[in-house]
């Protein structure tokens, strides 16, 4: 099987993914998913005209020459119903947000006033018609759509439903993820660390990006290399919406991941990708559900999983907008040099300091220095035909 | 009591507010939270010699002059301890991860080797010293600061403190946070809504932001405009370690929460500031515990979230950072003119397509206009003292 470029792997794999489904969860359940349904208001947003001030209401034509007195004749708060409707020369005491009467059709705040005995109001400045009146409808019209399939349930959007009376909403259904570690070197976390091994942090790492996308993750522990426990924790694996494993980077054993995912019915799409970190990267799809071979070094398999899992996940999610995150371009400052025709991903620490976007490496950028990628804000891209880049020269950072 | 400007009524609040203790938690439970303990590295990490490539491992000494038959003397695979150390003309086939016997110092990719017999191997390319090693504590050196208290833990923080064999991490303890919505005219969203009635959007949107960041929320739901059921309902929120209150915007009303909130004992320091949308804006303290009084529009109360319970949110949190998110300036598509000598937040759409930053507006800047919130995505910033601003100008802006 060829090597895939990375652009031609993350084709095919946003070519094989898709949504499985919506699922009705409660309004505040929604935040962080996206929409699977159109939402068309039924009714008006504000419902009535409404007061912007506290202040008084009246007819405009009542105030073309100031001052004038008007004769007060109710005193609105909100959430009261007006009862009376407005005639020459009134007016009304009225409450910022209280319904506007019948017949008004402006407001002038408390502080352009001043009361004329008991039961009146001098009003000072003038104010054109519709002044501090907010129009029903002005936010939301009936019949407008409100929000599209696809969109992202932010703080204002939720907002926004729970304005028009939504208690529940539809969401994208997420997919669950099943992740699993495999290696004879790694041991649990929480087990003692014996000689020659090493610490099953993939699990972790990449079970706080996937819950960072709001997906469900099901960790299946660690795999020996052994063909049969490998057979039993991947068929486990498959009875989830996704199957995410690690390791199993080695000539040899990676085949033994590839050949007992084939064996199980997995169809695979590549197991190459031209880049670096990360070019052992086996993808491939059983029925509807995708699965991901990650490799195992701790860099390689954070880097693979923001730049083609991620994506994935938010189209299954519904997401409209699922390529890798906003790119920008900044100075480098300090040289590289590569020679292998990889597309490179270098841990960067881009900086806005003194107006110019800049950006330097974190240091070494072997893929088992996973501190690289706490001391890193962004990923710097390096193309494939690139071969160095100099001090000065401009280069497309991806944000972390 | 004076109007504040936005940055003493932040600072003010800044100087109010402390974390409130610390906890432990599991490691995966303290993703996006900031810890409360510099992390100090009890190990090497990876904690021996590994080779980074499938191939052979040999002294460098004996590849000097190639092509170079050397004998086969183990095979070592990941995660099992070699018994043999190495003696001059002897290799051993290695593999990815793997730990690299005593008297290696450089390891060949098998691509750049030829199988000599059974049990010998032709080494075709040279390699310097240390080639394709992973040296012990080539991430983490044993003594080191691998994490400082005050950093949020991305993935990247949880996967290095899974690498120590970390469970547990200590945290700042989130504060809970009560919210309760005032005014007679408001229903909750799942109640019929009657006329002159608005639905409660700010408990929905306000919960949306809070749970954004890590912190659990008690709704305390409506408070009709009523000196004994507010003060009982304030009263049940003040046990929760923040209060915040929207609504009440209305002059007579205010005073109804800010007299209400001063009788149970808060100390208020500042219930005016000089921006746009949110003046009215109370903030006081309970003894440890901060009380925010914000606007009761959508817009407003979302604003003045941003702008000044966040930061205290975050600071709360153990947060390093805890000022607004960061400021980019782009070059405006529209005027805006303005003459209240507050300082303004508009609600933007900046597009970075072209290259350049340019932002308008979304329309309307009423601050009933929640929608203006669904199509923003970042605040436009009008200092107070500026009048008008031409297309073309340079505006500050803050993404949403």
């Amino acid at each position: 099987m060829p090597i895939l470029s990375a652009s031609d792997a993350l084709k095919t794999i946003l070519e094989a993914v898709h949504p499985q489904g919506t699922i009705a969860v409660s309004l505040e359940r929604g935040l962080g998913y996206a929409l699977a349904e159109n939402v068309i208001s039924e009714e008006d947003i504000p419902p009535f005209d409404n007061s912007a001030m506290d202040g008084y209401a009246f007819r405009h034509d009542d105030i073309l020459h100031l001052p004038v007195v008007l004769r007060l004749v109710a005193e609105i708060g909100a959430g009261t119903y007006p009862e009376v409707t407005l005639k020459s020369g009134e007016a009304v005491s009225i409450m910022t947000g209280a319904r506007i009467p019948q017949g008004c059709d402006a407001v002038v705040q408390r502080e352009w006033t001043e009361p004329e005995g008991k039961d009146k109001v001098r009003i000072l400045r003038s104010a054109p018609p519709g002044h501090n009146v907010r129009r029903r409808g002005d936010d939301i019209a009936k019949g407008n759509e409100v929000l599209q399939r696809g969109c992202v349930l932010r703080p204002q959007e939720i907002g926004v439903l729970a304005s028009l009376g939504r208690t529940q909403v539809t969401i994208f259904r997420p997919p669950s993820v099943a992740l699993l570690t495999t290696g004879d070197e790694i041991v649990a976390i929480d087990q003692p660390l014996a000689e020659s091994k090493v610490r099953n942090s993939n699990a972790y790492a990449l079970r706080a990006l996937v819950e960072e996308l709001g997906c469900d993750v099901r960790d299946l522990g660690i795999a020996r290399d052994d063909r049969e426990e490998l057979s039993r924790k991947i068929e486990d694996g498959l009875s989830s919406d996704v199957l995410i494993t690690s390791g199993g980077v080695s000539v040899g054993r990676y085949d033994l991941v590839k050949d007992t995912v084939e064996e199980l019915g997995v169809s695979i799409m590549f197991w190459k990708v031209n880049i670096k970190p990360g070019m052992p990267l086996l993808f491939g799809m059983a029925g509807e559900r995708p699965v991901f071979g990650l490799p195992g070094n701790p860099v390689s398999s954070m880097v693979t999983f923001v730049k083609f899992v991620r994506p994935a996940l938010l189209k299954m999610l519904g997401h409209k907008n699922v390529e890798p995150r906003p790119t920008l371009r900044a100075k480098l400052e300090e040289s590289i040099q590569k020679a292998d025709g990889k597309r490179h991903f270098l841990r960067g620490i881009l900086d806005s300091g003194g107006g110019a976007l800049t950006v330097r490496l974190t240091g070494p950028q072997s893929s088992h220095i996973l501190t690289s990628m706490v001391k890193a804000n962004c990923l710097v891209i390096i193309p494939e035909d690139v071969t160095h880049a100099d001090v000065g020269d401009t280069v497309e950072v991806e944000l972390l």
